[in-house]
């Protein structure tokens, strides 16, 4: 009577989702300020004030045809040079308006790339621990997603494994840096040895391999350089999203970079906008692509990610764990303590801390801990993993 | 290199958008106020101020995560509440906040609703005149759509016809009334028998025919009843949106309303949701479903567009067109004065009349005139189309 792929894509649980209802369950329990959640990706810094100024001032000075009516799919023109202008200021990359496709959030933005991209038998490559929603994205698009196997000692690409999956049908490679689940920032060494093999494979293969470059977290970076990826490789797609750079995620907006460098921009530009539109793009909301123009080039205040992350480092490897040093994103991904990170996480329940298996994003036998929470709740549960871990070393 | 379909489906450029940049075009020569462009169905009635100081309400006075937060995927807890009290109040029909999954606009809306129910082999069916767009999503699902034949004195169901197209893999109907192109709103009668047939249909081939109802157009009608489909038929599945009734179709906000006479309510919601997340829906934009709860059950000013549809229905049937007269939308579908519509759509031109062939709405031998556009364009085109008129009686 329905799709049974869509039953199952809308009523399976994921592991987080599970989490969180855990959480809510033990909050009625036990109250609310003795729930030390670490499971949800959730920016916890509040949109600045620039953003809601920027949005009053709109709705208040402007004529509401201009701020409501449809845009065209790509995005309002200005809109789209504003964005183009602050890449092309940042970067340093050739940058117009025509290169911006103005999307609903990073989930439209990927996805229009990868169903633009795909067709019948090619493969997508992606990094462990990656985000498990690109596996649902390629799938539905009809492509196989391969995943290179994870390099635990710092989170880089582990290349050797790489160049194994890299074949004639290897159609596009996704990375995500700063990185969701590691918080690792993919090094100019990492990203120049990743063009120089794709570029070599592109002409070994006979055809482009493409780079898809997912960065909701690129402004939320601790003392390092994010490379921007198309200053690297000349076939390479950014996605944006201003989800965590603005605290917006609720209002879906970001954009996808077409670089003039890549092959063919007029056949890649037009086949996002057909993917886009059987994904029911219209236009991404309106008022966002206005404010979003208004404020480019800004971004949260990220001390306060940078304060919980060194905190919950340290508390943790005070505690015993090991762990990769956070370079960005709000999340640690320290080793569980016994190999099966589901034992792990079930047995931390105990001390009422959530976390997320690393299975879930393909790297068993290590944790994610998102410390976009308050300050406080992490210094309360120090203590908490402090004894979660002696339990295992006793 | 990228895929062929999206490639085509990004860059074909559909009769209206030709027929707009033709205008531009007219307009940088003969100056804006000579081109009466009556092919775009973009709301000329601005947004209501009360949806305005909604807007900035929130924005001043919420916490800003509360605002710009993600929400669950089906929406709010409190909007979808606040929807569903509203549609109960006017309606009648049993609603709470389960019953609603809130989307970005009605594209989303139909769409998710397509891919929730199609599976191999399906078909769908829908009325000459229809949303071009129709054909697009529903083949992007993997389905087929049949169209029925159009029924020109009063633009209501061929009912023949339409029994000859349902068979055992008709999946689901889709009807838009108040109607764009026609401006026709389905009457009681006709949605009653409809109902019986799919009905007696349904039991004939031993599975629901769901009846999808998009209906963005519902608070336009002008002194006719727009019948609550789902008090008429258990199986029908209504989709929404703001964007004619609020005037805010760039901020893509909409919703889905699966009632619990549903046949299995929890498959269907959770296909639905399931559908939704592939087509990357994340949440609607969150400060708009605020807004549209907080302004539940308001609507624009229609009194502009029915004016506008009385002046230019009299105007034509007074140069000799034929017309049905318009009851909803903002749309006018009269004859063409010669068989093949494209070539009177050319001639028209000649005026500067910009109208769209009906032959894109699969009705050939009509054009299509949308009279959301400043009265006074409409009161100077009249001697134009009374030209027009002449040229073929002569």
């Amino acid at each position: 009577m329905v799709s049974a792929k869509m039953y199952e894509l809308g009523t399976k649980k994921s592991t987080i989702r599970t989490i969180f209802e855990f959480g809510r369950k033990r909050a009625a329990e036990v109250g609310e300020e003795n729930i030390f959640d670490f499971s949800l990706g959730n920016p916890n810094v509040p949109t600045p004030d620039f953003v809601r100024d920027a949005a009053i001032d709109i709705l208040q000075n402007s004529e509401p045809s201009a701020v409501h009516g449809y845009t065209v799919a790509p995005g309002n023109p200005q809109v789209r040079a504003a964005l183009a202008a602050s890449i092309k200021a940042r970067f340093g990359m050739d940058c117009a308006g025509k290169n911006i496709f103005v999307t609903s959030g990073a989930a439209a933005a990927i996805t229009s790339c990868f169903k633009a991209l795909a067709e019948t038998g090619d493969e997508f490559i992606t990094f462990a621990p990656y985000f498990p929603e690109y596996k649902c994205f390629v799938e539905s698009v009809g492509a196989e997603l391969k995943v290179v196997k994870p390099r635990p000692e710092d989170w880089q690409i582990d290349f050797d494994d790489f160049d194994k999956l890299l074949n004639a049908k290897t159609k596009a490679v996704i990375i995500n840096s700063p990185n969701n689940p590691s918080g690792a920032v993919y090094s100019e060494q990492t990203i120049a040895k990743l063009a120089e093999m794709l570029k070599a494979r592109s002409e070994q293969f006979g055809h482009p391999i493409f780079l898809i470059c997912d960065e909701p977290y690129r402004e939320l970076a601790y003392g390092v350089d994010v490379p921007w990826v198309p200053n690297f490789y000349a076939n390479a797609l950014v996605c944006y999203s201003y989800s965590k750079s603005f605290s917006l995620p609720g209002e879906r907006i970001g954009y996808i970079v077409v670089p003039n460098s890549i092959a063919d921009f007029d056949k890649i530009f037009g086949a996002v906008a057909g993917a886009a539109r059987v994904l029911t793009h219209v236009n991404a909301p309106s008022l966002w692509q206005l404010v979003v123009a208004k404020c480019a080039g800004k971004a949260v205040d990220i001390t306060p990610y940078e304060r919980n992350g060194k905190l919950l480092y340290d508390g943790l490897i005070a505690a015993g764990f090991e762990c990769v040093k956070p370079q960005g994103a709000f999340y640690l991904f320290p080793k569980a303590l016994e190999a099966d990170d589901y034992a792990f996480c079930e047995r931390a329940k105990k001390y009422d801390l959530l976390l997320v298996p690393g299975a879930d994003f393909g790297a068993p036998g290590y944790f994610r801990a998102a410390y976009c929470i308050k300050t406080e709740t992490i210094e309360r549960s120090l203590p908490l993993f402090k004894k979660l871990a002696e339990e295992y070393w006793s």
